[in-house]
């Protein structure tokens, strides 16, 4: 059981927790009734019939008039429905004298108060957080059923790419999609089964085309969405369409069967499209929410062209959000230097300064 | 090079990205003085000298009059400054009709645009995420050096904790904070090198502790900061102070050398004394932000005592933000339920409802 899943059904508390009634507060064990008009000028005087620190059971039965010293956590002796406070309890010989008002209830955990036996603790589609661990573990759960991760594929396609920098020629350009796709892949909780790179080369891609699609869920393939490469991948896949209005992103295209999502080999554009696309896919098959929104003020007003959908990169200061303004759409630092990014809709021109937005965070 | 790390010193590249000016879109490199005034009406005629595909270098020069065809990436051609789009053109023979007008610069990314050579690209103490990857794996580093992970240590104490539901007996429950608390430091990118379960007994306490603390940067104790049991630790440990005015997480104590957290045994108390104390720390050894904080309005009032700091778990509906009412302060529920938390200072009474709140997401 680790932080690494989807839970993939309700899950129920087998057991009340805590299983018994506990003190929650250092002091004595008594009864309510007998403390009910305790004050320091006319403290209860009760019989200390002995201790019950943790993880101990005191034996005997508590009756009017008597207590038993417990700690913080300490299963409450048979009889008593109140812990008075160490701090207000005085000695005197074999006697505990209360000097302030308690009654049944002060300072005790019900059984049963936190979780009971048969409610949920842990609903389906949640992605395991640190206390999802606690309090399945606390419920006596030490493994839980979690959805399958998606398995996905890689292929980079494009003869300018290479591995290292000794390879890196004329005309050639470092390969750096994978790592980021496969890091996307990974913090989104899917699974990368594998991974290619593949000359523009029809036969070669339509090999690993075919052994990736075989071994994936779905495909991702970069650098087969422009103009001169699309016909390459098209021959081999159907795309259901070709070309979003988006921007960046614009050249994408899916095919339904193999299921293949055709992305540019820009890294930024890459990037948007993941988030896009990719994103609410993996959400879908494993049933959570995988992409998290803050929402704030713009900052700085923000200009766009009707008729695409623009996917502006922004840094928040607080509740204040701010594009990060670079020239060209491809500088993977506009990626670097934001916390996310807002959309701005194919029928705006622009969004004003002081106008509310929702910032989709980056995974 | 992975996403588990934090940048230790700023990382600059070693060369320009891209390498070398290339072509932003697909279709055919000119001059861009050669079609200042071209037009559907009057296009200009160029010579198509040959074709430069992605990954290929067009070995000749290119003159006033001339064009190569080249594809989204290519490496710009010796002599050309422009890329005409292949939709804005037609063959004739061996010349092409370019139908619009373009100049130099358009449609070329320059070499460096995206990143120059000696351009800070990971700064000391971010966290490396997808994007850091891409940006470092694209300007050829495949290795960054890394802060050391903070070396954490965990001892978990108390007589009435067992590890399976067949050893919960009477007074006994079972102990979930060890694993809750390694996944909070896992996810704050620290390392649990040590992990104990041990009884309120002196000396085996003390043993703990002394491993605990040689083997670990900081040693986190639970269970060890109620009245009862204060002394006990105390006794090994010399705590700068005991007990902080919070709520949840009151009985809370730091020693300093040792460096130990003596923190509650309660899970909820222990959960928030680690977002309020331990996150911190982790940020000043790491040197980076790990806390993240939205901004929300408060959809319902919340009330506070005066005199302590009240840590109220939340949930967030887009930018509204409620309080998780759940009775009793130890309610594991209510981390569950909870997107992060909001605090309400010591002076004040509460927060109304409509109030501008920072919430300390959940990491």
């Amino acid at each position: 059981m680790s932080l690494d899943g989807v839970i993939a059904r309700d899950t129920k508390s087998p057991l009340d927790s805590p299983p018994w009634a506990r003190a929650a507060v250092d002091g004595f064990a008594c009864l309510g009734d007998d403390v009910l008009h305790a004050s320091l000028q006319k403290p209860a005087r009760l019989a200390l019939l002995g201790q019950a620190m943790a993880g101990e059971v005191f034996c005997g039965k508590v009756r009017r008039g008597q207590c038993v010293e417990v700690a913080t956590g300490s299963s409450m002796p048979r009889g008593c429905d109140c812990v008075m406070m160490k701090e207000y309890a005085h000695n005197e010989n074999d006697f505990i004298l209360i000097g302030e008002r308690g009654y049944p209830s002060l300072n005790v955990s019900a059984r049963g108060e936190d979780v009971r036996r048969g409610e949920v603790i842990a609903r389906k589609g949640r992605r395991i957080r640190p206390q999802d661990l606690g309090i399945l573990r606390s419920c006596g759960i030490r493994e839980v059923l979690v959805k399958r991760k998606p398995r996905v594929g890689i292929a980079i396609t494009g003869s300018e790419l290479v591995r290292s920098v000794s390879a890196l020629g004329a005309g050639k350009i470092l390969e750096s999609n994978s790592l980021m796709i496969s890091s996307l892949v990974k913090n989104c909780g899917g699974e990368v089964v594998f991974s290619r790179m593949v000359k523009d080369e029809k036969v070669s891609l339509q090999r690993v085309l075919e052994e990736g699609s075989r071994k994936s869920d779905f495909l991702l393939v970069t650098g087969g969405s422009s103009v001169g490469k699309k016909d390459l991948v098209s021959d081999i896949v159907d795309p259901l369409f070709s070309g979003v209005a988006m921007r960046p992103g614009r050249p994408f295209g899916f095919s339904r069967n193999p299921p293949v999502f055709i992305m540019s080999g820009y890294p930024v554009a890459c990037f948007i499209q993941f988030y896009a696309f990719v994103i609410p896919v993996l959400e879908r098959m494993l049933g959570t929410e995988i992409q998290k929104f803050a929402f704030g003020i713009l900052g700085e007003k923000v200009a766009s062209e009707v008729g695409r959908r623009d996917f502006v990169r922004v840094r928040m200061e607080k509740d204040l959000v701010y594009p990060v303004a670079l020239k060209g759409s491809g500088i993977i630092s506009s990626l670097v230097l934001s916390d996310g990014f807002i959309t701005i809709e194919e029928n705006r021109e622009g969004i004003e300064a002081g106008e509310k937005v929702c910032i989709h965070m980056w995974v």
